[in-house]
């Protein structure tokens, strides 16, 4: 059973992490933005931070699966869903005065050297994420090696564009990206629909 | 005139902000491996780590815009000379054991939040580099507005494959992000060639 404090901490790095990175966040700032006691917190993360941040990678991945089965729940038209992804991840940007957008890129690049266990946190996220797009565009009628591709091409073009939007502090990249991810996904469904015809 | 302990300290910060990002890499680390006395590296950058940072973002954001010069450079063909652009990325991605990638991506998801100089400079960087491709673009043939939207298109598209590339330690996401680049940039080659017919 997940404790109050346990959430709490991880809901906290997964915020701080986002915004400012991994290493720009102490642990001290980690106890005192989530309010916890420190004695609670070394109990449920004996690891420390490395162990914390794991699990605020995780957390966030989960969250941007559950995002993407929302976006395509209902909607057989895959390239409404894939816009549908891109324009509520903008609106995360906006409303938190773009401080929020990817919750693992930014600690994706700090790692992405050290190869550690939160690297790897955030390589599975990133794998997952493009497994699940995989798995929505196969069902809506992609060909298996078409879902795989569209996966990465979509998750390339969100990634991108919400570095250069949060850099920017605007929509347009997410904008521009949006408009290229839909008709990657409308061009690899129109493929398979006339190869099975 | 640059002196060399200036151009050194700047080479290692823009290395090491690329492989760890900013919070990661101490002052104390920065002189240890750039293998300057501590007093001129104070004469050089009184600002600090800050004034240090933004001079290592300007730096690698000029050998950005030459790169891309490069690529362009007696190449009529844009579609190819995006290509060539993608391919000495995906190199530089693999000579380093993926430890650099983007000069400024790092700091930049760093930096968003809290609107400083530093994160001003990456702005400025990604904004010089969506120029400097639109102005090629443009005199490969594409219409101003197109330009400039094929511009951010391809910088969206370098970036989030960079950022998978780097994590995934795999140059499949580059080769499928180029592929997307080569087409949106011939894309509006042809456009505007058959509006000018």
């Amino acid at each position: 059973v997940p404790s109050d404090t346990r959430e709490q901490m991880i809901y906290t790095a997964a915020r701080l992490f986002q915004r400012d990175g991994y290493h720009a966040t102490s642990w001290r700032s980690l106890v005192e933005e989530a309010g916890t006691p420190w004695g609670s917190i070394h109990h449920h993360f004996p690891g420390g931070k490395d162990e914390l941040g794991v699990a605020a990678i995780d957390a966030g991945s989960v969250g941007v699966i559950a995002l993407i089965d929302h976006c395509f729940k209902g909607q057989p038209d895959a390239g409404r869903a894939v816009a549908r992804w891109f324009e509520l991840s903008g609106r995360l940007l906006v409303d938190s005065g773009y401080a929020a957008g990817c919750p693992v890129a930014t600690v994706a690049l700090e790692t992405a050297a050290n190869r550690g266990a939160l690297h790897e946190a955030t390589r599975a996220a990133f794998s997952a994420w493009e497994k699940r797009l995989s798995f929505h565009l196969r069902r809506a009628g992609a060909s298996r090696a078409s879902a795989a591709d569209v996966g990465t091409s979509v998750l390339i073009l969100l990634e991108g564009a919400l570095l250069l939007s949060r850099t920017r502090g605007s929509l347009t990249p997410m904008r521009v990206a949006s408009r290229h991810a839909q008709a990657i996904a409308a061009d690899a469904l129109t493929a398979s629909s006339s190869s099975a015809a």
